[in-house]
């Protein structure tokens, strides 16, 4: 693990290191916040998975997440969104599939097994990265969060792993990825057309088949474009009144699906994990 | 006045727009935070100038300066740190000159002195812009401030305006911009070499001249890389020292002079500039 950058923000430290993955057959960054809490002990590490398009740097820029972060003593660990390089299979002028679209899966079709492993990525690689560096992280004490395709990523990746994660929220998630047109196709491509084997990856899918969290918190845009064919929340609404799963879903009148929409909020989604991660 | 993008944020409206500018002989763009009290009234009215090589944009996305916008019910407007486009005069390989480098000054030299007239846009066209949109804002009651070669326009336009401004900060500014080696070439090439006309755009130079400002907030990190050369803040504290004029100068340990480090300052400053506007 090599340190890109590292400046001194809201009391702690905000860094971006690269270190060569093998999971993902290329180098890899990510952005880490340690808040000043750090320097005395071990502390909470909370995910943040982002959205379609976005690196490991739109939320560390415009997420405005350290302020929360240092008020609560949190550390915050952002991936990036997919493997990355010239050798990496893509289709550049598709926003929606290949390099910054990795959907937090594990591909299983050519030529992308070997190189979309998301899932692998951020279950187990960078947390060994992150172990490796003796980095003053507790990880008995973790929550998860994200936005969109990363939304569904903690929503799925914390369904799939009961007790890994204590607290799991997110910002306008993709819940139902297996039956959206923005999704289908690259779910198709990474996964195969069986779509019994996209189940796994689809957080109404994962509920319907008896997966369970504790509870969740969900904000929403009113005003967001991909919200009525893209998002719909009330499907994760439904799978989870089924279930029996509490959702708190906030409905944001007139917020869009942009930044503007999650740092509104991404204090009080910090102060929701930090409410448990710290009890 | 065109909107370009505007997004709900913080509870208020982040938006940004465009117009032709005569000043500038181009099109210009500004962002502009209106708080959620704009809906009730006219608002005060922060100026927020930017740095070299900054848009207005870098500062709407890491800044960080709307929960503090909303939770004192100040508007924020950042204008753009040049002219823009194709025809106007640039030395794209220059970081410290032309675009993205205007340096608050109207330029007297040729080619630059058509479209380099940012001290003009500032003080008079951007003004007289938001005017005639409409806007709730109550231009009587109006603050400034900016980040190195920003807060080098917030410091010289202020002093050469008693009285317009109510409220002046600086985050690490450019405070004698003369002398230092990174503002000497472009301050010969827009204002000529006789370097007596230079201190009008001067804070150090203004202050030894007899401006005078109520009181002045700075804010420097310690491990900014342009510290000793070219920021120097031990010139201003030595002028307002001989002037009589009460400056506030925190010196933050192990801050940089990156987004990271105005961020982390963001909200002192606008309780600063708010305590002085609600007065």
């Amino acid at each position: 693990m090599k340190t890109v950058a590292v400046s001194k923000a809201h009391g702690g430290v905000q860094s971006v290191h690269a270190h060569d993955s093998e999971v993902c057959a290329c180098e890899m960054r990510f952005a880490l916040y340690l808040p000043p809490q750090a320097a005395l002990g071990s502390v909470p590490l909370l995910w943040y998975l982002s959205g379609l398009t976005c690196t490991h740097q739109n939320v560390m820029d415009k997420g405005e997440y350290r302020r929360a972060a240092t008020e609560y003593g949190i550390a915050i660990v952002c991936p990036d969104t997919s493997p990355r390089g010239a050798h990496v299979p893509d289709e550049p002028d598709n926003w929606q599939f290949g390099q910054g679209a990795g959907f937090y899966l594990d591909a299983t079709q050519e030529p992308y097994a070997r190189h979309y492993n998301m899932q692998r990525y951020v279950l187990e690689e960078l947390p060994a990265v992150l172990r490796n560096a003796r980095l003053p992280l507790d990880f008995t004490c973790q929550g998860i969060f994200g936005h969109s395709m990363g939304g569904h990523g903690a929503l799925t990746l914390a369904l799939k792993n009961p007790g890994r994660f204590h607290s799991v929220s997110a910002f306008a998630p993709i819940v139902h990825p297996s039956v959206a047109d923005w999704s289908r196709p690259a779910f198709a491509k990474y996964l195969g057309t069986k779509e019994s084997a996209w189940r796994r990856y689809d957080a109404v899918s994962l509920i319907e088949d008896g997966a369970r969290l504790p509870e969740l918190l969900v904000d929403q845009g009113t005003v967001d474009p991909f919200l009525e064919k893209g998002l719909q929340p009330w499907r994760l609404e439904g799978a989870c009144r089924g279930a029996g799963l509490p959702l708190t879903l906030n409905m944001r009148a007139g917020y869009d699906h942009s930044y503007h929409f999650i740092s509104s909020f991404m204090a009080e989604h910090v102060a929701w994990h930090a409410a448990r991660l710290l009890a």
